[in-house]
């Protein structure tokens, strides 16, 4: 039973640009061989609890080798039976409005 | 000077099936013309503040017509001088990650 | 029908110690007279839509005097009929706890 | 190092009354023994990252039971050193507003 988690992780503390810190984290993301969307306010991951879990905890950790602050955004979705659904919810809401 | 809202909405009081619902909103979404993305968890739009937030309140007061509560989960990101940004924030990532 | 809103905000420039700037967007929010409540992740507001967006795109732009880039964060809860849900809330989880 | 995650979480199958089912997870919070304030949009807990996650996982498998959906909403803080937070965050805030 898996869920959808996405995260958005960011230091505070390392002036405007963080996008070589959000690559870590997204080479992290890669690493876990879990199914994931990069969007521009955050990534999806599709999985077990433990498993997207384990990767937001281990992104939080390398982050923390330098950074002094580090702030993470989540939200999650889980559905009972739902699984590859990071391609079927916004498909089903397009399915809606007719495409 | 633009911002990104990523935002995601529906209500609380109509089960667990709510694509219709955030497909009211997605459609009310794309007859402002604003540039916007829809992903997994949410959809992010590029505007000024008072484009993007009279967007975000149609969808609210659209579902409000026929539903008893309502959850909406925004994030917002401003950067002075970003304009163009729904593609190139994860571009910057993923050019930092060797593509 | 009056909603809540939750909003924390912070300047992703300044360093890590974002008090002072959080503390402008806090006295924004009293002076709008709007029922609020200051918590460790962020502030409860309570009112109707265009009134506590009203507030959040003055912190906004207060902020952007001196800030290059800002990150929003807000979630929101309405409910028909609600008011003065910022004590209602808490208070009907704890009774359902036994106190 | 301990963290700061504010949580909220719900069911999205059991209508528009979830306060019985915030209780439940509330429930577990403080049977953790961790340091957590109560807001009107969610619980903030005081611990380290594994502790915080493993209560989040408790309070999710719990709703998993006899819920069809649940949606669970974290953002967490974390700050080198940064102990007893969930008094000193909004105290700092305070003190910067001249009290």
């Amino acid at each position: 039973m898996s869920v959808i988690l996405e995260m958005s992780i960011f230091p505070m503390d390392k002036g405007m640009s963080v996008s070589p810190y959000v690559a870590r984290a997204l080479g992290i993301i890669r690493a876990s061989g879990l199914e994931h969307r990069l969007g521009p306010m955050g990534t999806c991951i599709e999985g077990q609890w433990d498993e997207v879990m384990a990767v937001a905890g281990d992104c939080l950790r390398d982050l923390q080798q330098d950074c002094e602050r580090v702030y993470l955004n989540m939200k999650l979705d889980w559905r009972r039976g739902g699984d590859g659904r990071l391609d079927a919810k916004p498909a089903a809401v397009l399915d809606k409005l007719g495409g």
